[in-house]
């Protein structure tokens, strides 16, 4: 099962902080990469920058054409789903994702039409107004089963040893 | 189980979408409220804007003194955790939240350190940088089994209608 994230609707400036979260999570959270359909180096710079010192090979591509993108993804025999919360609720059809390789498409405020047809599945993390960033963190999680919060990372320059209370970084040099 | 979040360190005009998305993911995922130690009106209005829209009676409080509402929380024999990636993972930790009255403190990029010690327990959704608003996501989904997910909200003028492809939303008028 091979997860990407592919970003669309991002704006520069008014996006910058939720895509960089939406990139994040799918880096923790067990996703290969994000694609972003915006041309925003920075955003690149931040999440490779978290990877350079965490570890893993999270990747992120800007300037995406998202069409192509989706196009290429289902030509592979790929699963294409929209996260957003007019779909359908992600209880009813985390199975039929699971096990596939799948492009989760993440939209900010303003999603083109198209997406909800290109789209195979429309799902919802409760029927509800709340945020991607949440969604795409449930998504992920209710498709592994909770175990990518236990995955480790390679490459690791730094590190964190779970406390009850403070603080504990082990740094590599 | 009440869940109330507590949301610290936020700043007016730098975190005032991530700070909507902690308000409207603890509204659609089950918390009773948020109380926000940090004086914005607006943060306020567009949630509550969420709830008559989409029903429930989540409130949200602004300008509280953090200090306070921790110490009367441990007052009222309820728990007080706090969401950081330094703390002990989600999963391990599940069990001894279930069933409990719970603070949930979300905090912004800087924490006061005070605030790891005043929690009960310092809890991680996995130990990687990654979103406040991904970490208390799955917090409280966890906790709840998933089950949140398909609540329903009593007063409602607006509600969705799950679909596979295309929207549909009914306005009650």
């Amino acid at each position: 099962m091979k997860l990407v994230v592919l970003r669309i609707g991002h704006r520069p400036v008014r996006d910058k902080r939720i895509t960089t979260h939406v990139g994040l999570t799918a880096r923790a959270l067990g996703a290969s990469g994000m694609l972003l359909a915006a041309d925003d180096p920075k955003i690149k710079e931040s999440i490779d920058d978290v990877t350079r010192a965490w570890g893993g090979d999270f990747f992120v591509e800007i300037g995406v054409n998202w069409r192509e993108a989706i196009k290429q993804w289902k030509e592979q025999g790929g699963m294409v789903v929209h996260l957003t919360m007019y779909g359908l609720n992600l209880p009813d059809v985390t199975s039929e994702m699971q096990n596939r390789d799948l492009m989760i498409i993440v939209g900010a405020e303003k999603v083109p039409p198209a997406i909800y047809d290109l789209a195979d599945l429309n799902v919802a993390a409760g029927s509800q107004p709340h945020s991607e960033v949440a969604a795409l963190a449930l998504l992920l999680d209710h498709l592994q089963d909770g175990r990518e919060l236990a995955r480790t990372f390679d490459g690791v320059r730094r590190e964190i040893v779970p406390m009850r209370k403070g603080k504990m970084v082990i740094e590599q040099t």
